[in-house]
């Protein structure tokens, strides 16, 4: 059989390329899940809120006009808008914050960007009152992380 | 300059492999894109709505148990559960189905076969009322086509 040595030495270096490739994806998926990366920007979320920063809770949002955030019939449009809406809910006269928990989580992955998260929130008052409720999260795959970039979120009150 | 004849035709092979593979793929995003598909079933779906057919507008969502909806603060499970509220909410004594009208879309693809809808909906009563609200919902396409895997709405009222 006669083996011509240029094209052999191109269809090696063809696989190595293509091998390296596969390779360093796989790597790079299993240190840092997409799931994982998404949990930590939830973690964050409720660790701020709990600490009574708002501004850092909303380091999980997309700081863009394009952001959505809908609740109860009603539509707000951009990051400014949202932390707006959450400063009049939560940190406005004899309002407050109170304690956050996330539980019942399902993170769905949309490609390699894109992620959806179903789960409930429930916020314990020092009243005792816990209002709380369900929420969907759509995440993108930004340059410096996950972010959210649309939040429907609905009360069971 | 030598031309090596067996590199060079590998390279013109390679060159014309890739192409192929572009192209294909740009006239299959042409002829049916995610946006126009989603459309369609959405169009589907109030069509059957507004025929009375509850059967053909649960066709839109995903047959499975694994499908979710949200409604004010409450989660349902599965495509049956997800059809039996709609009878009890639409269907039962003293009540009906009403004119259904979807606006304000946006369509946003995540990945090859993920999507997200955001709207509002609108119903129309025979005694003039308009419930209507916000929904968002996640698509993924099947091999039959594309499908509701997930919908949470929310009521103005």
């Amino acid at each position: 059989m006669r083996i011509n040595r240029p094209v052999l030495l191109t269809a090696i270096g063809l696989v190595m390329a293509v091998a390296t490739v596969l390779t360093s994806g796989a790597i790079a998926r299993k240190t840092a899940s997409p799931e994982s990366e998404i949990r930590a920007v939830l973690d964050a979320q409720a660790a701020a809120w709990n600490a009574g920063k708002l501004e850092d809770f909303m380091k999980g949002y997309w700081r863009s006009p394009e952001l959505t955030f809908f609740s109860g019939g009603r539509k707000l449009s951009g990051w400014d808008a949202t932390l707006e809406r959450y400063r009049k809910t939560y940190q406005a006269e004899g309002r407050e914050m109170g304690r956050l928990a996330f539980s019942d989580l399902d993170i769905t992955p949309l490609g390699r960007d894109g992620a959806v998260v179903r789960g409930r929130w429930e916020l314990t008052m020092s009243d005792g009152k816990k209002p709380g409720g369900l929420y969907t999260l759509v995440f993108r795959r930004f340059g410096d992380g996950w972010k959210i970039i649309h939040d429907h979120t609905s009360s069971n009150q």
